[in-house]
């Protein structure tokens, strides 16, 4: 095996230059901010569990951990989402803490072989868990939030589609009863936002003609509050019209919010975790292939960390954010460079100083050899990979030999 | 091998609740705010490197990395310094930026074995690198900028001791020359500040007895300017000298620099990374074992990376800070608890709405099954785990039925 070259770093991992990190951090502080002023607390846990805790119950499929040994011999993963870790420090460290909890984070995440998609192996989510509150307003509450989120991030035109694993899930039970092989192959065409390959899966499969058109006509229930209405016509299984029950319930709240507008139910809709038990939901920014947002509820994941509790939660991917928004300008306030000799440090030291308490940022040279004088174009002053809006000179030795010349 | 409980964490890995993740934050972002002011721009690098180019130049022993495999079959380290990372950027990414290059980070850290002595395996760290400057002036600002960035955080009594890899390295050269072993076993003792076991090494060397006072005689070697003269008499080796001579101008700078007073001249100081190769220093807050701070410059490090260039930075040990300051007193503002009913939704949701929109935190609950009024004491409120400023009922159904029985 060839070794990787001294410049190189590990395939799906990146750098991020001043630039990207001054809009990342304002993104994470104002979106953090934002999940605050809801009553959600900030956590931060370890970046590596058990694999046999918080790496199973994750879902993340065992080909997309980052799997290494302690000395121990124990194997431990890189997170590979928040809502397992948090659900994990409920049942230990917030035992005593009564329901309902909130709690944000803001946080890195792995999955190995992303690379291989084009995608990252390690990115930014920020997100919230609201634990122990089944009721549809806990939903809607979610997606009101991850609306306000979006909004503190800067995304201004976006849409979020609201579904229920429950319903297709009983409307398959009722049209495929125990064929779950067929079941799997449909919902991963959905997941996937395959319908051309959901169509053609249906065609394959011997059904009955009104049979194909109740699976079909799904795909067209995408719209409004009307939606819920349409489906309930779809399908008499109990578990589909409680699914819609709740749905309509958490599209009501929304409509209370005033962020409906924002808002799409979309039954097609199962969400990407298997622990997802209810309603799920997937945020798309406007002209932007990737969901920048998904949450949803999942109320049997805390039992298995020991204390059974109802729980919701979104997370916001943080990095198509950044990738959304331009950035660039320099957003920073005022940029002095202060160069000295010998005989001006002390007095050129104390204007840094004396500058720097009034919010300048100051960078300090001493003009030794190799000193290059700043360029000056358009007012400022290039230096370095640098541009400043004032450049000062204590060039304390002329002015001595000035003075001592008179 | 048993496995993991449910709820538990691998060791040596912490969880921090909100209490501890708002002060950290805090000393985050007043410590970078700091380091901006003095034009440091942040970075952010991938968690994970390749261990045949950052791994060995972090000079982290092997068996305290935390090691990896990806798919390819190539080994991956878990970071354990920012400064190598930084140098592979500054090589690569940042290869056509002219020098001097001021760079900041804040960034969780490696170190797999630590748990063994107590400490964290993962930890925080905030940090700066000069990258292009060998004047004592760049090692100056270093300094300087460490004193800043410690105020910044919150600790008021602290000392940093600076000292210099050449002088030791000169003595020990002049006076026990071609005895590395001997001299390893000293600089041990020095690096783990073990002065008894010094003082017994030194014994136990067949050394003439003025050479044995010279090298007994540098533990007296800690305090101002004074050492300086003191050390210029102890060696006349060319390197201890020049290292000296470096040692009192960056003094001199420190002086100007209004710091001096925070400031002790070490000369057993050598500094815990092999990469370093001039000034290195360590900060201590007052009654506190472990260094808050430690730095220095590293001539070398960058040639590893293809863009030879000298350097000086200094990393902050966010998590001992964290555990020196006091925390625990909620500093948010206004927290609003606002209880609904179905009927009093609508005014309830458009009631937070406007209090988020004037920087309260508002928690919206449904008054449904199972929903506890908050109790009142010290005129708060105690609803779940935390306590609100004020509570707001919003019972819509009792309010139309009373206007129904008028």
């Amino acid at each position: 095996m060839a070794k990787p070259k001294v410049f190189e770093k590990p395939t799906g991992l990146k750098d991020y230059l001043p630039d990207a990190v001054a809009k990342l951090r304002q993104i994470e502080r104002d979106v953090l901010s934002c999940m605050s002023g809801w009553g959600y607390e900030q956590m931060i846990t370890p970046t590596l569990e058990y694999y046999d805790t918080v790496g199973v119950a994750s879902s993340t499929s065992d080909a997309k951990l980052f799997k290494l040994l302690n000395h121990r011999g124990q194997t431990l993963v890189l997170r590979s989402d928040m809502t397992a870790p948090i659900a994990r420090v409920v049942s230990s460290l917030l035992k005593a803490t009564d329901f309902p909890l909130r709690l944000s984070y803001h946080a890195n995440i792995f999955r190995a072989f992303e690379e291989e998609a084009g995608r990252d192996a390690e990115f930014f989510q920020t997100g919230v868990e609201l634990v122990g509150d089944p009721s549809p307003e806990a939903d809607a509450e979610i997606v009101a939030l991850a609306v306000a989120s979006l909004k503190a991030a800067g995304v201004s035109r976006f849409k979020i589609a609201i579904g229920h694993v429950g319903f297709l899930k009983g409307l398959l039970d009722e049209t495929l009863p125990d064929q779950e092989e067929e079941q799997s192959q449909l919902k991963a065409c959905l997941l996937g936002r395959d319908y051309v390959g959901y169509r053609e899966q249906l065609r394959q499969l011997s059904l009955e003609e009104h049979v194909r058109q109740e699976l079909e006509y799904i795909l067209r229930l995408r719209g409004g509050q009307e939606i819920c209405e349409q489906a309930m016509k779809l399908s008499s299984n109990e578990s589909a019209q409680a699914s819609i029950r709740h749905l309509c319930e958490v599209w009501d709240a929304l409509v209370e919010y005033g962020v409906s507008e924002h808002v799409l139910i979309d039954l097609t809709m199962i969400g990407d975790f298997s622990y997802y038990t209810g309603m799920t939901f997937e945020g798309y920014a406007s002209d932007h292939g990737f969901p920048v947002a998904s949450g949803g509820r999942y109320d049997n994941l805390l039992s298995q960390f020991g204390r059974p509790a109802p729980a919701t939660g979104f997370a916001m991917k943080t990095n198509r954010i950044l990738e959304l928004l331009s950035y660039g300008e320099d957003t920073g306030g005022e940029r002095v460079l202060i160069a000295y000799d010998r005989a001006g440090r002390a007095e050129a030291l104390a204007e840094a100083q004396r500058l720097r308490a009034e919010g300048v940022t100051v960078v300090t040279e001493r003009m030794g050899i190799g000193f290059t004088p700043p360029v000056q174009a358009n007012g400022c002053y290039k230096y370095g990979g640098t541009v400043y809006s004032d450049f000062h000179r204590f060039d304390g030795q002329k002015r001595k030999e000035a003075a001592s010349n008179e």
